[in-house]
Protein backbone atom coordinates (compact mmCIF):
# COMPACT_ATOMS: atom_id res chain seq x y z
CA UNK A 1 0.00 0.00 0.00
CA UNK A 2 1.29 3.55 -0.79
CA UNK A 3 2.17 5.93 1.82
CA UNK A 4 -0.72 8.30 0.81
CA UNK A 5 -4.04 8.01 -0.45
CA UNK A 6 -5.36 10.95 -2.92
CA UNK A 7 -9.05 11.84 -3.25
CA UNK A 8 -9.34 14.01 -6.33
CA UNK A 9 -11.26 15.00 -9.08
CA UNK A 10 -9.15 15.35 -12.68
CA UNK A 11 -9.95 19.29 -13.04
CA UNK A 12 -10.24 20.45 -9.66
CA UNK A 13 -8.42 22.26 -6.90
CA UNK A 14 -7.20 19.29 -6.66
CA UNK A 15 -4.48 19.68 -9.46
CA UNK A 16 -2.82 21.97 -6.77
CA UNK A 17 -2.23 19.58 -4.16
CA UNK A 18 -1.39 16.56 -7.04
CA UNK A 19 1.82 19.24 -8.15
CA UNK A 20 2.95 19.06 -4.22
CA UNK A 21 2.76 15.44 -4.12
CA UNK A 22 5.07 15.37 -7.46
CA UNK A 23 7.58 18.12 -5.38
CA UNK A 24 7.49 16.67 -2.30
CA UNK A 25 8.38 13.21 -4.40
CA UNK A 26 5.38 11.02 -2.08
CA UNK A 27 4.39 7.49 -2.36
CA UNK A 28 0.66 7.90 -3.14
CA UNK A 29 -2.03 6.52 -5.06
CA UNK A 30 -5.14 8.34 -6.52
CA UNK A 31 -8.46 7.83 -6.51
CA UNK A 32 -9.64 10.22 -9.08
CA UNK A 33 -13.79 10.51 -9.67
CA UNK A 34 -15.82 13.31 -10.63
CA UNK A 35 -18.45 15.13 -9.23
CA UNK A 36 -21.25 13.55 -10.04
CA UNK A 37 -19.77 10.15 -8.42
CA UNK A 38 -18.09 10.92 -5.62
CA UNK A 39 -17.21 7.38 -3.62
CA UNK A 40 -19.20 7.44 0.21
CA UNK A 41 -15.75 7.62 1.76
CA UNK A 42 -14.56 10.42 1.13
CA UNK A 43 -17.59 12.01 3.17
CA UNK A 44 -16.39 9.82 6.19
CA UNK A 45 -12.86 11.53 5.74
CA UNK A 46 -14.07 15.06 4.49
CA UNK A 47 -17.78 15.84 6.09
CA UNK A 48 -17.08 19.19 3.82
CA UNK A 49 -16.97 16.14 0.83
CA UNK A 50 -14.67 18.27 -0.91
CA UNK A 51 -10.95 17.50 -2.62
CA UNK A 52 -8.48 17.76 -2.60
CA UNK A 53 -8.62 15.33 0.30
CA UNK A 54 -5.48 13.26 1.67
CA UNK A 55 -5.34 10.11 3.61
CA UNK A 56 -1.67 9.73 5.10
CA UNK A 57 -1.37 6.29 6.25
CA UNK A 58 0.99 6.71 9.12
CA UNK A 59 1.95 4.00 11.05
CA UNK A 60 -1.07 2.07 12.96
CA UNK A 61 -2.94 4.93 11.99
CA UNK A 62 -5.02 7.10 8.95
CA UNK A 63 -4.67 10.39 9.23
CA UNK A 64 -6.92 12.97 7.06
CA UNK A 65 -5.63 16.53 6.02
CA UNK A 66 -8.08 18.63 3.88
CA UNK A 67 -7.74 22.42 2.57
CA UNK A 68 -5.35 22.27 -0.37
CA UNK A 69 -2.54 24.97 1.56
CA UNK A 70 -2.59 22.46 4.63
CA UNK A 71 -1.95 19.59 2.36
CA UNK A 72 0.74 21.06 0.62
CA UNK A 73 2.61 22.53 4.10
CA UNK A 74 1.72 19.00 5.57
CA UNK A 75 3.70 17.17 2.22
CA UNK A 76 6.78 19.24 2.97
CA UNK A 77 7.07 18.62 6.69
CA UNK A 78 6.56 14.80 5.85
CA UNK A 79 9.31 15.04 3.49
CA UNK A 80 12.14 17.16 4.50
CA UNK A 81 14.99 16.11 2.44
CA UNK A 82 12.68 17.81 -0.81
CA UNK A 83 13.96 20.87 1.02
CA UNK A 84 10.82 22.83 0.61
CA UNK A 85 10.66 23.73 4.15
CA UNK A 86 11.88 27.49 4.65
CA UNK A 87 14.95 28.09 6.62
CA UNK A 88 14.56 30.48 9.71
CA UNK A 89 15.11 33.39 7.66
CA UNK A 90 12.24 31.99 5.02
CA UNK A 91 9.85 31.52 7.22
CA UNK A 92 8.16 34.36 7.86
CA UNK A 93 7.29 35.29 4.58
CA UNK A 94 6.56 31.55 3.84
CA UNK A 95 3.74 31.46 6.40
CA UNK A 96 2.31 34.75 5.39
CA UNK A 97 1.96 34.55 1.90
CA UNK A 98 0.38 30.47 2.49
CA UNK A 99 -2.16 32.12 4.62
CA UNK A 100 -2.81 35.66 2.88
CA UNK A 101 -3.22 33.35 -0.50
CA UNK A 102 -5.66 30.88 1.76
CA UNK A 103 -7.08 33.55 3.33
CA UNK A 104 -8.20 37.03 2.06
CA UNK A 105 -6.79 36.76 -1.51
CA UNK A 106 -9.14 33.21 -2.12
CA UNK A 107 -11.73 35.52 -0.30
CA UNK A 108 -11.39 38.26 -2.73
CA UNK A 109 -11.30 36.65 -5.55
CA UNK A 110 -14.59 34.28 -5.40
CA UNK A 111 -16.13 37.73 -3.71
CA UNK A 112 -15.40 39.43 -7.02
CA UNK A 113 -16.02 36.43 -8.99
CA UNK A 114 -19.88 36.09 -7.22
CA UNK A 115 -19.79 40.09 -7.54
CA UNK A 116 -20.16 40.94 -3.98
CA UNK A 117 -18.68 43.83 -2.97
CA UNK A 118 -18.13 45.09 1.33
CA UNK A 119 -20.52 47.91 2.23
CA UNK A 120 -18.81 50.91 3.27
CA UNK A 121 -17.84 50.70 7.19
CA UNK A 122 -18.14 47.20 7.04
CA UNK A 123 -14.10 46.50 5.78
CA UNK A 124 -12.90 45.84 9.58
CA UNK A 125 -15.31 42.51 9.48
CA UNK A 126 -14.29 41.41 5.70
CA UNK A 127 -10.69 41.50 6.41
CA UNK A 128 -9.82 41.15 2.71
CA UNK A 129 -10.53 44.63 2.38
CA UNK A 130 -11.17 44.59 -1.94
CA UNK A 131 -9.31 42.21 -4.17
CA UNK A 132 -7.32 45.39 -5.81
CA UNK A 133 -5.83 46.02 -2.19
CA UNK A 134 -4.83 41.69 -2.15
CA UNK A 135 -3.11 42.49 -5.35
CA UNK A 136 -1.73 45.23 -4.26
CA UNK A 137 0.21 43.36 -1.30
CA UNK A 138 1.12 40.69 -2.93
CA UNK A 139 2.62 42.39 -6.06
CA UNK A 140 4.74 44.64 -4.39
CA UNK A 141 6.51 41.52 -2.82
CA UNK A 142 6.81 39.79 -5.99
CA UNK A 143 8.33 42.48 -7.77
CA UNK A 144 11.23 42.32 -5.16
CA UNK A 145 11.02 38.52 -4.37
CA UNK A 146 11.49 36.00 -7.21
CA UNK A 147 9.35 33.55 -4.60
CA UNK A 148 6.75 33.59 -1.89
CA UNK A 149 9.28 32.54 0.85
CA UNK A 150 12.04 35.11 -0.82
CA UNK A 151 14.54 33.66 -3.67
CA UNK A 152 13.87 30.22 -4.09
CA UNK A 153 11.10 27.77 -4.61
CA UNK A 154 9.58 26.52 -1.35
CA UNK A 155 5.82 24.59 -1.10
CA UNK A 156 4.57 27.96 -0.65
CA UNK A 157 4.93 28.35 -4.20
CA UNK A 158 3.02 25.32 -5.08
CA UNK A 159 -0.08 26.96 -3.88
CA UNK A 160 0.08 31.15 -3.86
CA UNK A 161 1.49 29.64 -7.14
CA UNK A 162 -1.54 28.13 -8.35
CA UNK A 163 -3.47 30.88 -6.77
CA UNK A 164 -1.94 32.80 -9.83
CA UNK A 165 -1.82 29.86 -12.43
CA UNK A 166 -6.06 29.87 -12.26
CA UNK A 167 -6.04 33.23 -11.24
CA UNK A 168 -4.34 34.75 -14.52
CA UNK A 169 -5.92 31.16 -17.05
CA UNK A 170 -9.44 32.41 -15.59
CA UNK A 171 -9.10 35.87 -15.59
CA UNK A 172 -10.22 35.91 -12.23
CA UNK A 173 -7.01 38.00 -11.72
CA UNK A 174 -5.53 40.69 -13.74
CA UNK A 175 -2.24 40.08 -15.66
CA UNK A 176 0.06 42.32 -14.09
CA UNK A 177 3.89 41.84 -15.26
CA UNK A 178 4.68 40.70 -11.81
CA UNK A 179 2.22 37.82 -11.67
CA UNK A 180 3.16 36.49 -15.39
CA UNK A 181 6.64 36.52 -14.64
CA UNK A 182 5.84 34.32 -11.18
CA UNK A 183 3.36 32.08 -12.81
CA UNK A 184 6.05 31.57 -16.07
CA UNK A 185 9.12 30.87 -13.01
CA UNK A 186 7.49 28.44 -11.26
CA UNK A 187 5.40 26.27 -14.02
CA UNK A 188 9.34 25.85 -15.23
CA UNK A 189 9.56 22.80 -12.87
CA UNK A 190 9.38 19.28 -14.17
CA UNK A 191 7.31 18.01 -10.95
CA UNK A 192 4.69 20.36 -12.34
CA UNK A 193 4.80 19.15 -15.60
CA UNK A 194 4.35 15.77 -14.49
CA UNK A 195 1.13 16.43 -12.21
CA UNK A 196 -0.43 18.12 -15.05
CA UNK A 197 0.37 15.67 -17.50
CA UNK A 198 -1.47 13.04 -15.68
CA UNK A 199 -4.70 14.85 -14.60
CA UNK A 200 -4.62 16.03 -18.31
CA UNK A 201 -4.73 12.39 -19.09
CA UNK A 202 -7.59 11.64 -17.16
CA UNK A 203 -9.87 14.62 -18.44
CA UNK A 204 -8.73 14.03 -22.01
CA UNK A 205 -10.09 10.19 -21.12
CA UNK A 206 -13.25 10.93 -19.94
CA UNK A 207 -13.82 13.69 -23.07
CA UNK A 208 -12.76 11.06 -25.37
CA UNK B 1 15.09 46.24 22.08
CA UNK B 2 12.32 43.57 22.13
CA UNK B 3 12.79 40.85 19.73
CA UNK B 4 9.00 40.78 18.19
CA UNK B 5 7.27 44.20 17.89
CA UNK B 6 3.11 43.56 17.82
CA UNK B 7 1.21 46.37 15.89
CA UNK B 8 -2.58 46.30 17.04
CA UNK B 9 -5.34 47.58 17.53
CA UNK B 10 -6.82 47.29 20.84
CA UNK B 11 -10.45 45.98 19.96
CA UNK B 12 -9.59 44.07 16.97
CA UNK B 13 -8.62 40.21 15.46
CA UNK B 14 -4.89 41.52 16.90
CA UNK B 15 -6.41 39.86 20.96
CA UNK B 16 -5.67 36.42 18.34
CA UNK B 17 -2.23 37.40 18.43
CA UNK B 18 -1.74 38.43 21.29
CA UNK B 19 -3.07 35.55 22.77
CA UNK B 20 -0.27 33.72 20.97
CA UNK B 21 2.01 36.11 21.65
CA UNK B 22 1.54 35.15 25.90
CA UNK B 23 1.24 31.41 24.96
CA UNK B 24 4.57 31.24 23.50
CA UNK B 25 6.32 33.33 25.89
CA UNK B 26 7.47 36.13 23.45
CA UNK B 27 10.08 38.86 24.29
CA UNK B 28 7.52 41.46 22.69
CA UNK B 29 6.80 45.35 22.56
CA UNK B 30 3.58 46.42 21.33
CA UNK B 31 2.45 49.15 18.92
CA UNK B 32 -1.39 50.00 19.89
CA UNK B 33 -2.84 52.70 18.01
CA UNK B 34 -7.01 53.01 17.07
CA UNK B 35 -8.30 52.83 13.39
CA UNK B 36 -8.35 56.01 13.10
CA UNK B 37 -4.48 56.99 13.97
CA UNK B 38 -2.96 54.13 12.18
CA UNK B 39 1.11 54.97 11.37
CA UNK B 40 2.47 55.28 8.42
CA UNK B 41 4.92 52.84 9.33
CA UNK B 42 2.43 50.11 9.53
CA UNK B 43 1.55 50.50 5.76
CA UNK B 44 5.10 49.93 5.02
CA UNK B 45 5.21 46.77 6.89
CA UNK B 46 1.68 45.48 5.58
CA UNK B 47 0.41 47.62 2.51
CA UNK B 48 -3.16 45.95 3.28
CA UNK B 49 -2.77 48.13 6.26
CA UNK B 50 -4.13 45.58 8.49
CA UNK B 51 -3.70 44.73 12.04
CA UNK B 52 -2.43 42.02 13.82
CA UNK B 53 1.01 42.72 12.27
CA UNK B 54 4.03 41.25 13.80
CA UNK B 55 7.74 42.41 12.99
CA UNK B 56 10.72 39.83 14.00
CA UNK B 57 13.89 41.53 14.28
CA UNK B 58 15.84 38.46 14.02
CA UNK B 59 19.31 39.20 14.21
CA UNK B 60 20.50 41.65 11.09
CA UNK B 61 17.25 40.94 9.45
CA UNK B 62 13.39 42.21 10.37
CA UNK B 63 10.70 39.48 9.43
CA UNK B 64 7.15 40.86 8.86
CA UNK B 65 4.51 38.17 9.41
CA UNK B 66 0.72 38.90 8.65
CA UNK B 67 -2.43 37.33 8.93
CA UNK B 68 -3.35 36.57 12.38
CA UNK B 69 -3.08 32.44 11.34
CA UNK B 70 0.82 32.63 10.44
CA UNK B 71 1.50 35.48 12.90
CA UNK B 72 -0.05 32.28 15.72
CA UNK B 73 1.84 29.54 13.72
CA UNK B 74 5.03 31.62 13.20
CA UNK B 75 4.91 32.38 17.05
CA UNK B 76 5.41 28.32 17.47
CA UNK B 77 7.72 27.78 15.55
CA UNK B 78 10.18 30.38 17.24
CA UNK B 79 9.28 29.38 20.28
CA UNK B 80 9.84 25.66 20.18
CA UNK B 81 10.12 25.03 24.07
CA UNK B 82 6.57 26.66 24.82
CA UNK B 83 5.49 23.19 23.43
CA UNK B 84 2.89 24.31 20.91
CA UNK B 85 4.09 22.56 17.73
CA UNK B 86 2.26 19.43 16.73
CA UNK B 87 3.59 16.36 16.64
CA UNK B 88 4.02 13.81 14.01
CA UNK B 89 0.58 12.25 14.54
CA UNK B 90 -0.95 15.71 16.06
CA UNK B 91 0.36 17.64 12.48
CA UNK B 92 -2.05 16.35 10.22
CA UNK B 93 -5.13 18.03 11.88
CA UNK B 94 -2.93 20.74 13.10
CA UNK B 95 -2.26 22.34 10.04
CA UNK B 96 -5.75 20.66 8.44
CA UNK B 97 -8.17 22.90 11.09
CA UNK B 98 -5.65 26.23 11.00
CA UNK B 99 -5.84 26.59 7.16
CA UNK B 100 -9.57 25.49 7.60
CA UNK B 101 -10.99 28.12 9.67
CA UNK B 102 -8.38 30.63 8.49
CA UNK B 103 -9.94 29.88 4.61
CA UNK B 104 -13.56 28.52 4.35
CA UNK B 105 -15.01 29.08 7.90
CA UNK B 106 -13.81 32.34 8.08
CA UNK B 107 -15.63 32.46 4.25
CA UNK B 108 -18.38 31.47 5.70
CA UNK B 109 -18.65 33.30 8.61
CA UNK B 110 -18.10 36.69 6.75
CA UNK B 111 -20.29 35.57 3.76
CA UNK B 112 -23.31 35.04 6.09
CA UNK B 113 -22.78 38.50 8.09
CA UNK B 114 -22.79 40.53 4.72
CA UNK B 115 -25.88 38.25 3.60
CA UNK B 116 -24.07 36.91 0.58
CA UNK B 117 -24.88 33.91 -0.77
CA UNK B 118 -23.81 31.15 -3.12
CA UNK B 119 -25.87 30.53 -6.41
CA UNK B 120 -26.98 27.29 -7.41
CA UNK B 121 -24.68 25.62 -9.52
CA UNK B 122 -21.30 27.76 -8.20
CA UNK B 123 -20.26 25.83 -4.99
CA UNK B 124 -16.79 24.21 -7.22
CA UNK B 125 -15.82 28.10 -7.33
CA UNK B 126 -17.10 29.17 -4.02
CA UNK B 127 -15.40 25.88 -1.61
CA UNK B 128 -16.51 26.98 1.29
CA UNK B 129 -20.02 25.51 0.67
CA UNK B 130 -21.96 27.08 3.56
CA UNK B 131 -21.75 28.28 6.80
CA UNK B 132 -23.76 25.03 8.08
CA UNK B 133 -21.80 22.71 6.05
CA UNK B 134 -18.85 23.93 7.35
CA UNK B 135 -19.70 24.15 11.49
CA UNK B 136 -21.06 20.66 10.78
CA UNK B 137 -17.60 19.36 9.44
CA UNK B 138 -15.26 20.58 12.44
CA UNK B 139 -18.34 19.90 15.01
CA UNK B 140 -18.00 16.12 14.00
CA UNK B 141 -14.01 16.67 15.08
CA UNK B 142 -14.42 18.56 18.37
CA UNK B 143 -17.40 15.93 19.75
CA UNK B 144 -14.62 13.76 19.17
CA UNK B 145 -11.45 15.46 20.17
CA UNK B 146 -11.18 18.31 23.06
CA UNK B 147 -8.69 19.77 20.60
CA UNK B 148 -7.99 21.26 17.19
CA UNK B 149 -4.61 19.16 16.81
CA UNK B 150 -6.01 16.20 19.06
CA UNK B 151 -6.23 15.75 22.76
CA UNK B 152 -3.89 18.33 23.83
CA UNK B 153 -4.15 21.95 23.65
CA UNK B 154 -1.30 23.64 20.58
CA UNK B 155 -0.98 26.66 18.77
CA UNK B 156 -3.83 25.77 16.20
CA UNK B 157 -6.36 26.67 19.58
CA UNK B 158 -5.66 29.86 19.54
CA UNK B 159 -6.25 30.90 16.17
CA UNK B 160 -9.54 28.01 15.88
CA UNK B 161 -10.63 28.55 19.17
CA UNK B 162 -10.69 32.73 18.74
CA UNK B 163 -12.82 31.89 15.70
CA UNK B 164 -15.31 30.20 17.96
CA UNK B 165 -14.85 32.39 21.25
CA UNK B 166 -15.66 36.07 18.93
CA UNK B 167 -18.37 33.78 16.38
CA UNK B 168 -20.13 32.89 19.64
CA UNK B 169 -19.48 36.41 21.01
CA UNK B 170 -20.91 38.07 18.21
CA UNK B 171 -23.63 35.41 17.09
CA UNK B 172 -22.12 34.85 14.01
CA UNK B 173 -21.99 31.02 14.68
CA UNK B 174 -24.44 29.73 16.64
CA UNK B 175 -23.83 28.16 19.70
CA UNK B 176 -23.68 24.19 19.63
CA UNK B 177 -22.02 22.54 22.58
CA UNK B 178 -19.15 21.06 20.88
CA UNK B 179 -18.38 24.78 20.56
CA UNK B 180 -19.37 26.43 24.32
CA UNK B 181 -17.22 23.32 25.38
CA UNK B 182 -14.54 23.95 23.02
CA UNK B 183 -14.61 27.60 23.94
CA UNK B 184 -14.88 26.92 27.54
CA UNK B 185 -11.78 24.40 27.63
CA UNK B 186 -9.50 27.20 26.01
CA UNK B 187 -10.37 30.43 27.43
CA UNK B 188 -9.34 28.99 31.24
CA UNK B 189 -5.83 29.07 29.78
CA UNK B 190 -3.63 31.67 31.98
CA UNK B 191 -2.39 33.28 28.46
CA UNK B 192 -5.54 33.47 27.39
CA UNK B 193 -6.52 35.79 30.59
CA UNK B 194 -2.85 37.51 30.59
CA UNK B 195 -3.35 39.25 27.07
CA UNK B 196 -7.14 40.22 27.21
CA UNK B 197 -6.13 41.51 30.33
CA UNK B 198 -3.98 44.00 28.54
CA UNK B 199 -6.10 44.98 25.30
CA UNK B 200 -8.92 45.18 28.15
CA UNK B 201 -7.13 47.86 29.93
CA UNK B 202 -6.47 49.62 26.69
CA UNK B 203 -9.92 49.69 25.63
CA UNK B 204 -10.85 51.14 28.99
CA UNK B 205 -8.50 53.37 28.98
CA UNK B 206 -10.02 54.78 25.51
CA UNK B 207 -13.45 54.49 26.64
CA UNK B 208 -12.29 56.65 29.92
Amino acid sequence: MAEFTFYTVAMSRGQISRWALHEAGADYEHVVFDWATRPEILKSFNPMNKVPTLVHHHGAHDHVVTEAAAINHYLAETHPQAGLLPDAHERAAYFRWLFFAAGPLEQAVVAKAMGWEVPEGRTGMAGFGSLELALDAIEEWLKNNDYAAGNRFTMADTYVGSQFVWGLRFGSIPERPAFKAYVERITQRPAYAAANAIDAAIIKGAEG
